[in-house]
């Protein structure tokens, strides 16, 4: 692949440039600015790469989706987004988060990781494949959604109503980064999510807190049921929560083992002095990525202003969600949720499931991430660190499991990218391996 | 008593003309509106009755403070306020809130029970002993605040600094009323009130929840805390929290037998179906009436509008209130709350006293209590239902406490004068039982 490296290198300018024009076009979904504009572009660069192109609608703004036959034995599905965060807070930034900068090596921009660098280095890694070698060695689709920073609304709803067009061996998924200390970070797997909300009613207003004692506290029933969730040992301690997971193996024990994770760095960005139930190490590690978790993302009752209030609140609200790994299923989890509460005598709290994503992960042996993880050493000084549920969420099983085909997540991004955050950035370096690496998994691939 | 009763009721006309001129005059303090105009009015009232009158400053509202020395060898003082609560919600008034109406035997408007009729009822009382027999058989003070609508967040200082000037040998505090199947309510103690805040840290910021599991949650160190706190029994599981209580006597038990206590008016009024733990009859009085409580009247962390955002929140703060018995001490209460949340692991957890008041229990057999009991039977269609600890809250213990004499609180309300609320009301004929009691308690409490 040396010629193709070098090919790379020797037209950086090219595919930077082309970057800079992505980075430029404001695409902010959720605030609806620039969006018809991105996809054109987007659809332009895939037609100058030989695909054909066509938006799709949906309830949204439309899928971008593009082919490249070359009549070969295998495909590969890239999954990008053409939407960007919101630039808040704009008095943050260094530069204009839609002028991008360079400076010590690295571009600035809103975007310029999460996702149009990491789109771009697949787009330049096909453009220099072709341009070095002529036929691409696999079958290329592309899956370009506008609505990934609004939570993919419609995702779902596209891949089961395009299932034919989208049939693949296997994708590439946006994502991913490099740890700050060298190796990449590639990601085999995701957390699922079960967001629920439990809610308890009291009497029909706020009462003078006098009557506390003889009236019912709805804040009191939702504490004394939330205490039976978990223990302080972070042990979920609803009947069946674990059943469906799947043990950890040596093999997941290994690879924990190779992942960096900087504690001291971590703490002290935080504000924190230790990690929950003092864990450090393998064992910390193993909570991240290999642990369900059970949080509280918000609770509320009564009088929260300054200063005092004797009220006995009539309602009580608590926000959870559940991180869950490989085979647990984020209904299931709230129908648990509720069996439980039933069979502690709550009854009478109601439990609303609000939103789940299921966990995915990929078997560390098919093709697609061999193709990966065998390439990786070839271009970045260290090999890969595997991520085999990554503790975010992504609609990877969606895609997956309707396709029936696996993916592996890796990027342009490093730890310090501020993604969604002012001045996010991409070491320069980091894109024009990135575009190695996907070409070299191109062609490894197709070999497989 | 046969011809001062006589001329009440033959100049009831006069009293409630005054009545209407103290309603029709706002005075709300915690919106300054009016107050100058009443402390005025009330001065003017007194000096009529042939009392010496002074205002004497606080850091809020002037106290009106009034004094008619007789010479006699005991002095009651009344403790009264002129300020009234807001008039919100205005469109739920069927009449002006400040032009006095009279409809079916009964007057409307704000602050017409509480607490103008109240003190009206007192000044009744005392014009018309002395026209009926000259001169009164006690000394007399008034304490007349401007601030209890905004909580006496002077009157300790206030008493405190005039101790000398109030010397007295019991108080008739404002409040109470009269049940709506007949009896008057008369009550010889309040419960007191211990009101913290408990307020935990975690990260420096929220995060994103992917990292809950590793990083310790303040909402989760809240919950379990809390947890500790309290059973489903309403058994507050706090160290020492009951060890100042004094046992209920048989005294205590047959006073509240002779409580009426309409459970299915106030169900259907609060919207529930049942009391706390099932409770009724003797028991459910006593919960309410001899019984401390522990209730949240306040819980925030995190996110807690519509929806879902899956985060990790960085503090939570909860807002607890205690209703205390005779003999507890508030700040006592806040300490046990902090050496208990210490002993079960929870010192991260802060604790704030916010504000308390002692709980206040008059001996029912002392002079000015009998002298009410023993007078209720004469006016009223039925003997006195006695509360030795109401359930609310008054600054009653640092005027007792502070003057070392007894106080009894009884009223011209019924249980639906929706004080603090639209409609205020009062019978008239609950006013004038009200000046015909306090007038027969100056005499009788003089013999004894």
């Amino acid at each position: 692949m040396k010629e193709l490296y070098d090919y790379i290198e020797q037209n950086q300018e090219i595919y930077l440039s082309l970057l800079e024009k992505f980075c430029n076009q404001p695409s902010i979904s959720i605030e609806d600015v620039g969006m018809e504009d991105m996809a054109e572009l987007v659809k332009e660069t895939l037609i100058e790469l030989g695909a054909k192109v066509e938006l799709i609608s949906t309830a949204g703004y439309p899928v971008v989706f593009g082919e490249i036959d070359n009549q070969a034995a295998k495909t590969i599905l890239f999954y990008n987004h053409y939407d960007v965060q919101p630039v808040d807070p704009l008095e943050q930034w260094e530069s204009d988060p839609f002028k991008t900068t360079r400076k010590d090596g690295r571009m600035f921009a809103r975007g310029v990781v999460d996702n149009k660098g990491t789109f771009l280095a697949r787009i330049c890694a096909i453009d220099a494949y072709q341009k070095t070698y002529g036929k691409l060695p696999v079958n290329l689709k592309f899956m370009v959604e506008g609505e990934e920073e609004a939570g993919s609304p419609n995702l779902e709803k596209f891949i089961t109503s395009n299932e034919d067009k989208l049939q693949c061996d296997g994708l590439i998924w946006e994502g991913g980064s490099r740890n700050i200390e060298g190796p990449l970070q590639v990601g085999i797997g995701v957390k699922g999510l079960s967001y629920i909300e439990l809610r308890t009613k009291g009497p029909r207003t706020d009462l003078h807190s006098k009557n506390a004692g003889i009236v019912t506290s709805p804040v009191w029933r939702l504490v004394w049921a939330l205490n039976t969730l978990k223990n302080e040992n972070e042990e979920i301690l609803i009947e069946g929560f674990y059943d469906d997971v799947v043990p950890m193996t040596q093999d997941d024990y290994e690879l924990l083992k190779t992942m960096p994770y900087d504690e001291a760095k971590m703490k002290e960005s935080w504000g924190i002095d230790h990690f929950a139930n003092n864990l450090t190490g393998v064992d910390l590690k193993k909570r991240l990525l290999y642990e369900c978790t059970c949080n509280i993302c918000g609770l509320v009752a009564g009088y929260t202003k300054k200063g005092s209030k004797a009220i006995l609140p009539s309602e009580a609200t608590a926000k959870l969600d559940f991180r869950l790994v490989y085979n647990q299923n984020p209904e299931k989890i709230a129908d648990l949720v509720r069996s439980h509460l039933d069979k502690h005598g709550f009854q009478d709290i109601e439990v609303e499931y609000l939103k789940g994503e299921h966990p995915f992960s990929t078997d560390i042996n098919n093709p697609l991430a061999k193709a990966v993880l065998n390439s990786v050493e070839k271009i970045y000084d260290a090999p890969p660190v595997v991520y085999k549920n990554q503790p975010g969420t992504s609609p990877l099983y969606i895609a997956c499991n309707t396709l029936n085909a696996p993916a592996v997540i890796f990027g342009a991004g490093h730890d310090a990218s501020q993604i969604h955050a002012p001045n996010e950035n991409m070491y320069i370096k980091d894109f024009i391996n990135c575009a190695k690496l996907t070409a070299t998994v191109l062609e490894t691939f197709s070999k497989e």
